[in-house]
């Protein structure tokens, strides 16, 4: 399994990702999945990456040498997009060309060709982006109302990314709730794990502000994953117990 | 969708479902999931069911009406069970009758024989039990180390009960938990909504002790989640800020 996860606030963009591949319980494995295209004071982007390792790693290195388009006789890679909806274009292209290629005889042997991908960032003359891209090579973009997308194992980690995410908020809190998100989605799944990839970018800098990986044992994601979990236990125990059972006023419903 | 959620503690067992019914998002109703047999003094059980209707509903059907043993010439009703694991395995035989009936051509038309139950109570005789029974009949008994069972969209409640449910909590604590676990799944899947049903039976009384619905814009519901999503919030703003971005020590990755 995966989990990232992308969160585009008006301070900025965080993209988040694990590290953890398996093909089965028994072959677990460590892999970048969060990849990073840049050229300070051109562009910079970073793409996030979900389902089978196989189809996710030919479609990156197909965006780094180039993905070829037939007609015009020519060879597109990232950095010579101009916007990032060509950019997320191009991500969609270079799926649907690893398809054409993988797609049938995977499918044939009962592997499903399934993948997709959390493309954010910067490109010169264009602003700061979210997109997530499906399997089929189709997207959509993030905006203000439900400013994160995510891709894996998503479930475990939403409902902290619905109550604290907000557009408003600063980058630095949009990263705790972030990392949050990554704790309570690796608590609940084994598939998800350390370490984690970590990217920031502001707006109109066009550089990444921050590249970073949280090793087993890093100290502030240590804490934050104490912290929260004693956090969430006194929230819990903040909570009045039911009335129901006190006061015994109960509506029968059925009885046989 | 449809999220169930049995816990079973020293002090008792609560079992809670949710009443939404879909198919399609355009076609929603309410449906009773959680089915009472009850005879005090004699046995209590509540069955809480997810996946197909028409499964789940025949299934209960059976139970009470009685699952044919054709080698006997004998009808077994739930209420005949001596034990929780006889009762469990009656479970398990009635989905089976089912998928004979209407298994292949549910199949063939493309719609999944799929069906889930928690099966908890006690019986004259034995302990206070709860059961998970899947598609096929088989099943699960829920133990100390890990004392719930879940059932439907399973993914979104269970941080909460991973961090708040232990073996010796009392009941009103383990039905506030279950309840704050529903909370957290009607919030991110609209195929799960109020009414909720709860049941609550502690040990060796061999009657329900709570038999209850939740209906929307009950009060001590609607405090416990907002008061639950201030204490989400307070517990995320509690938390200090990754030193990442401060620091700005980053170790660079990639760059291309």
């Amino acid at each position: 399994m995966t989990y990232c996860c992308g969160v585009l606030v008006r301070d900025g963009l965080v993209l988040i990702a694990d590290t953890r591949t398996n093909a089965g319980l028994d072959n677990i494995s460590t892999f970048r999945k969060l990849h990073i295209f840049e050229e300070p004071g051109h562009h910079v982007l970073g793409l996030a990456t979900a389902g089978n390792l196989s189809v996710s790693q030919s479609v990156v290195s197909l965006l780094r040498e180039g993905v070829e388009d037939h007609e015009a006789g020519e060879r597109h890679q990232l950095r010579d997009c101009r916007t990032m909806f060509q950019a997320a274009q191009l991500v969609g292209t270079a799926i649907r060309q690893v398809h054409k290629v993988n797609g049938e005889l995977m499918e044939q042997s009962g592997i499903s060709f399934e993948v997709s991908f959390l493309l954010g960032g910067q490109i010169l003359g264009d602003c700061l982006r979210l997109y997530m891209v499906y399997s089929a090579g189709n997207f959509i973009e993030c905006t203000p109302d439900t400013p994160f997308l995510q891709i894996g194992e998503h479930k475990y980690g939403k409902p902290v990314l619905d109550r604290a995410v907000s557009y408003e908020m600063e980058i630095s809190d949009a990263l705790k709730s972030s990392l949050i998100s990554m704790d309570s989605t690796m608590r609940s799944n084994l598939g998800v794990g350390l370490p984690i990839d970590v990217m920031v970018v502001s707006p109109d800098t066009l550089r990444s502000e921050l590249l970073y990986r949280v090793e087993p044992g890093e100290p502030y994601f240590h804490d934050l994953r104490e912290r929260w979990s004693a956090a969430l236990r006194s929230a819990h125990a903040s909570i009045p117990r039911p009335p129901y059972l006190k006061d015994m006023r109960t509506r029968r419903l059925t009885e046989v």
